[in-house]
């Protein structure tokens, strides 16, 4: 896989600093199973690192249902060189002070192993500068990350004057495999791309502060009632062409011309941050913040980007593209696991286990009825590709259907319980899997479900059933063959009717 | 409801103008039970504004599982007049031309009734310039929406010297109750707040392009990779606030302030739009687009918006917010038709209906399992809110739940397919609802799938079934008395088993 080249080579992850930046990479590198060392100075590092691991275990697993591998360890250390000394890969995190800067780079570069790549999370400094007290510049690149780093696709990459080709594109397939999205600068330019434009916009905003027309949740508002639901997956480029229409950009554009000269901004000048500007922005922010602490909003932050980015995903487009192709890497990579696990037939097979998302949970505050089929079927997605269904055999117009489902609800389970379902073969012939899945609450054990099923083999193109291709068959037989020999859970077989009246 | 208080007063809405914002004022007008009569003289409106409308319909049927109202009609005129004298609300949608708009409006004024409003769709122009010509220029007010005018949220509203508080009240009202976010722009300014954002955002997106620094491709991808995803929901105001952490907004600026002045920004100069910048941006938006036309871009579009806003709309926050509250009033008003509805028990109840949403369909292309028992469980919701459950019975602690149910799949349905389910209760006694569902394609009535279920009524804070409330169990009661008079259905009482062995 291409994409785990970037992974593979690298074990163990050198952090230099472990702010909010920091302590996101950390987070992300260690959810995605690699070891993390952070250097940071601050008494409280482990306390504040510690609680952005949190948010982003909370976010990921609400992100995503693909299977993420055995999560990593994060150690903070106390100077650079332990950081740098450990790692494969390092990724510098201190603050925004380029003397500083140019200091510790030089010095993790004096310890670092050759090849390993040095990355910087500067939001604007020029990688030429960062990069002229090192030695062997050429392993030195950009890699700008946006907040929080554990959810946010984006990764700037910008390579000095003696930044090599290998390392731009070495740094850029690690942060692929992170589930990351690089964009290559070609310029070396102050800003980068995404903060320049952020910076434009910003400017606007406290000049509009500044002169009294709207207020800071006002100018929020107009972002994210208006452009910025677009911004979400399509920059301004795209959504002016469609406002285009058929006529295509250079009409857009001949229309637009004149418009770039109307007063519509103060690009001119840039505001004086004095002390009234400040306290305006400051009291409209806490107005807008209301009761809500940081934590709060930075987890419904972490809330939303998590339904956007599953909300985007079924378009395979833009940040959910991103997403998805991350998803079935992991998927591809705990199929393997799940291929080797599968000699133990002495009991049902274990073949899917999550969490209960938010988004599961109904009105009365426990997963919703239609979300235990879905699980269900997670698992019996599980079985048959165990039994040898591929992309080839669904493209070949070969599918099991569901025929039938009979579900019984034990207990009811909350939102953030980790649940499992195990999953045992009743009875099959050539095109049929009679079959019984039961759902727990994992930290006890607690039978929550269970759902008897059966599934039909079908030739999808001629709409009809029809028997199964003869590996898939002779796999379902070897699992159905051992399953016989377990006990026949009680529920099979149910048919549902009221009680007999009473007396 | 006061959210209704604007529509109630509405019936015809007259358009002025079937452009692309002409039109999407129409489709949002009719989706929501508005006849609509624009005025438009291009020969192929009709053409233009049906398209949109396509897109609109097929956008706010993925966009909701609330029961729209039945559709107005939509009528071409081509006259200012004819538009304007059938109008409850006018709005003008006009190209951006001053002086045309001055004097359309005039025109429009002079055969409007007294207290319609007129609203205007201009972008930058400012309200007090054109109400100028009007003999009652109070009644006229800016309302600027966002393309596509059916899906977004956000109208701007902003008063000319003229216009009175009324008017911008009564418009508010109005644009909400199409499930609209309106925000009151404080001070007359070209722009308004939005337009002034983006425009400052576009520029410096132009000086990247035209130095070199990124292609029109990359700068979309930096903004919908990285800060385009959080300005879905939140503006720069609270997102530099989150990031700025436990310190506080000003610390955050403190530290934000030098960067102000930092060359990050080409602000001080106009880039010129020669040919050659022209030339640029057209050529590198066509290679963005590739082979995709306009319709298709409008579609991945709309698609993109709708699971945007239905992922916010799970934290009730920001454009889901709108949504959601948009929502409980369509659910609200087609309750009351429900019950009345009622009386006619003779056959089984209808309860649910919709089309089956993209997002719906498996890899094999046909509505995935799990969806089947969320559609009957929106049934099922529909029968407890007839017989009496509402808000305040679940806060009570009285609910039923599921405690069993047998799905029987018949035939495969593909997306974009109307659906209806019909409900018939079997049995009930004082803690139970033994109950059929039917789910039917709508345009030929074949039956798609069956569920059995049997609901149990449960005091959900002692965590045990308990006797549903008597107003509750005699609604019940009523309903299943007449359905004892329906045929059983042939799938009642079945239990999952393998077919006999063949001899």
């Amino acid at each position: 896989m291409q994409w785990w080249g970037g992974m593979q080579q690298v074990r163990t992850v050198g952090l230099l600093g472990g702010g909010v930046i920091g302590a996101g990479w950390a987070a992300r590198c260690a959810l995605m199973g690699h070891d993390v060392v952070v250097c940071d100075l601050d008494p409280e590092a482990e306390r504040k690192i510690g609680e952005v691991m949190m948010n982003a275990r909370r976010a990921c697993g609400r992100l995503t249902l693909a299977p993420l591998p055995d999560p990593g360890t994060v150690r903070i250390v106390r100077t650079i060189e332990a950081a740098a000394e450990a790692a494969d890969f390092i990724q510098e995190n201190l603050p925004e002070q380029e003397e500083m800067k140019i200091a510790l780079l030089a010095r993790a570069d004096r310890v670092a192993r050759p090849n390993v790549i040095i990355g910087s999370s500067t939001s604007g400094l020029r990688p030429t500068s960062l990069q002229s007290g090192m030695r062997n510049p050429e392993r030195f690149v950009v890699g700008h990350p946006f907040n929080p780093v554990y959810l946010m696709p984006l990764v700037e990459i910008c390579g000095g004057e003696r930044t090599s080709a290998e390392t731009k594109e070495r740094a850029a397939d690690f942060y692929r495999s992170l589930g990351m999205q690089p964009l290559h600068v070609r310029k070396e330019v102050d800003g980068f791309i995404a903060d320049r434009l952020m910076e434009a916009l910003w400017r606007e905003a406290l000049w509009l502060v500044h002169d009294d027309v709207a207020t800071a949740a006002e100018i929020d508002d107009a972002i994210r009632f208006g452009p910025g639901l677009r911004w979400a997956f399509m920059g301004t480029f795209l959504i002016y062409r469609i406002a285009g229409g058929e006529p295509g950009m250079r009409h857009f554009m001949a229309q637009f011309g004149p418009a770039l000269k109307w007063p519509w901004t103060k690009l001119m000048e840039v505001p004086e941050l004095d002390e009234a500007l400040l306290d305006k922005i400051v009291t409209q922010s806490d107005a807008q913040a209301g009761a809500a602490s940081i934590r709060e909003l930075e987890r419904l932050r972490d809330d939303c980007l998590v339904s956007v980015l599953q909300g985007l995903r079924d378009h395979d487009f833009a940040g959910g593209a991103v997403l998805k192709a991350c998803e079935a890497a992991l998927h591809e990579r705990a199929h393997r696991g799940v291929v080797d696990r599968d000699s133990d037939l002495k009991q049902p097979l274990r073949l899917y286990a999550t969490r209960v998302e938010p988004a599961w949970v109904d009105y009365n505050g426990h997963m919703t009825e239609s979300r235990y089929l879905q699980v269900f079927g997670y698992a019996t997605d599980g079985l048959l590709r165990l039994v040898g269904m591929d992309e080839a055999y669904f493209a070949s117009g070969l599918s099991y259907y569901t025929a039938e489902t009979h579900i019984m609800h034990r207990r009811e389970v909350a939102s953030g319980e980790p649940i499992h379902i195990t999953t045992q073969i009743l009875g099959a012939d050539e095109k049929r899997i009679h079959l019984f899945h039961a759902l727990y609450r994992t930290r006890d054990e607690t039978l929550l479900a269970t759902a008897e099923q059966m599934q039909l083999h079908v030739n999808t193109k001629e709409g009809r059933a029809s028997s199964a291709r003869d590996d898939v068959r002779s796999q379902v037989r070897r699992i159905a063959d051992a399953h016989a020999k377990l006990p026949r859970p009680e529920a099979v077989g149910r048919s549902i009717a009221m009680p007999p009246a009473k007396g």
